[in-house]
């Protein structure tokens, strides 16, 4: 394993110490329990827009704190779950009195533990509500969660709802359009290599020298399938039609009423894209493949939405929503309407995401 | 080689087209001669900065073509120096009057095909000069240059001094802005890993699973040396150790006479770093390293440079002048004043580089 870390228990405690050095302008760090705040929370008037997850996928989440985007996020071990306390306590810290939303990936381990603290938050007199993202079409069940991984759409839903947040929504109206941008969007995603985990030394998985996975999660969870390797295009053909191809997508979720205090079900689909549609179209490195290699990618999906008459009115191309140094890339497209566009387009200053 | 490449003679060519479909409000390309350039181009009255240079190095050039940074960018094959045709062509393209300034990393080839177009340019009547970037404290001499390489400073001479160009200033004066930036900046970069160019297909050097290489250059070039695998700590105590101690650095540089039409030698020298100075603080990912993993040596780097009363005004951290996926990071230096300063605040709209 070569990487530029010092002691492998303390890989995510260092990294923070040097956002915290590099961004004081920007963010806050919290080491016990670990979060990352924006320098000036709590805003007030302002919802809160907190999320979180394993370490190892950065700039998501902290690489995201800032004006227009997260008001904090916490971080885990890499690709662990943060605990309870850690969402509590940020919670705690950056509430202004307008509320929390949390914005939380559909894994099982992150939806307990930010459940439980919302509940906490709850009992301390905080507003507050919970959003998931699960947008990856690549599977229904995986071995991480229950129903499908929350994966590129929470970077635009984190841009979108914090941007509306910045414009002075509400907690319910901010969670009215964090699921509206959810269940508008999709994701696949493909692995060239494997990545390391620090903590365990060696590849996460093996995968020969000619073969790539298809339909990969964020933490190196098994695709869809194997193939012998192909080229840019074919690769981006099998992406881009999973996406176009998956049907509408039902699934019961757990929100929470505040005025009993308890978990309620709701079902929620995602309607298929379909001629006419407008995107934000998301090409998305997982950390090891180079930005040039993107575009490439870009190139054979542009031609396929143009050719289908769903247009890209917006894009972001890059390393947003990594699995360390994975060699691989995914695809997300959502469904916009002008709501969304607006708050796309506004003002971001975040380590990670400037415009 | 497992890449998102479709056939290997096409790559750049495919990127580009990328490129173009992607961002249509920002650039425009050119494919014969290839080149990308202001969507806008040519602007009233602006100094025209163009750059240019091997492929491989995404998003460094095209990707920093717009407003305020570069007017054009002119990108070989991968690690193979663009034909003087390219820069022709797009200066008499982007060319408003005001001036063209080529800013060229000092590798030979690019150097006398820059050369070459900025004869022709002269000749046709374009006011026309050539500031060369050498900040690679690695080595004095290389297989690829006379004199040291130049790497991670152009990224931050092509902001600076297209931000320059935006706010008015004539081309003597970017000239000169872009000659201060360069002779005030330092750089020294590290791989842990090869990286594979499409056309070889096979890593361009060997390297064993626990060792790296200090030193080396964008393209792959041996480094000073190789040492068994340290900690990010020791690594970048070795970087910025080799910053701080690389003494007076003199070099005679052929700039052109307009009045006469020909080249003329100048002498230039960077002084060493001293307790006081201020610098903006660049630490870069060279393609295939995560940015979480650059926050552990701007840790590091931050605690040094905070000992010797250094203080980092401004950063830039991520993947800016890569080596395809090579695994490694660079950190470059450079001293600023007040204008440089300036410059470096104002606003940037390409599609890598954005506030």
């Amino acid at each position: 394993m070569k990487k530029f870390i010092n002691d492998v228990n303390n890989v995510v405690k260092e990294q923070l110490e040097g956002v915290a050095r590099a961004h004081p302008d920007l963010v806050k760090v919290s080491h016990d329990p670990k979060y990352v705040y924006r320098a000036d929370a709590p805003v007030s008037g302002k919802v809160a827009i907190i999320s979180g997850g394993g370490s190892g996928h950065e700039p998501m989440h902290g690489g995201f704190v800032g004006k227009g985007m997260l008001t904090a996020a916490c971080p885990g071990e890499v690709f662990t779950s943060p605990t309870p306390d850690q969402m509590y306590e940020s919670a705690k810290k950056v509430d202004s009195g307008a509320g929390v939303l949390f914005l939380v990936k559909n894994y099982t381990g992150d939806v307990l533990n930010f459940q439980e603290a919302a509940e906490l938050a709850h009992e301390d007199g905080i507003k507050v509500q919970q959003v998931l993202t699960d947008d990856d079409v690549a599977v229904k069940d995986s071995l991480y969660t229950a129903g499908r991984r929350g994966v590129g759409i929470t970077v635009l839903a984190e841009k979108i709802v914090g941007a509306a947040a910045e414009a002075g929504y509400d907690l319910d109206k901010c969670a009215d359009l964090a699921r509206k941008v959810n269940t508008n969007g999709r994701s696949i995603g493909v692995a060239l290599t494997s990545c390391t985990v620090p903590a365990h030394g060696k590849p996460t998985f093996d995968l020969p020298e000619d073969e790539f996975e298809f339909g990969i999660g964020i933490h190196g969870e098994p695709g869809r399938e194997r193939h012998k390797m192909k080229t840019a295009d074919e690769i981006t053909e099998m992406m881009v039609n999973a996406i176009l191809d998956d049907g509408p997508y039902t699934r019961t979720v757990k929100e929470f009423d505040r005025s009993s205090g308890s978990w309620v079900e709701k079902q929620l689909t995602n309607e298929p894209l379909k001629t006419g549609d407008k995107v934000i179209a998301f090409v998305n490195s997982m950390g090891g493949t180079p930005v040039s290699e993107l575009y490439a990618i870009y190139r054979k999906m542009d031609q396929m939405l143009t050719a289908k008459n769903i247009k890209i009115e917006r894009n972001l191309i890059g390393p947003f929503i990594t699995s360390l140094e994975m060699q691989g890339a995914s695809i997300t497209l959502l469904k916009v309407d002008d709501e969304m566009l607006k708050f796309w387009d506004a003002p971001v200053h975040t380590p990670g995401l400037k415009w």
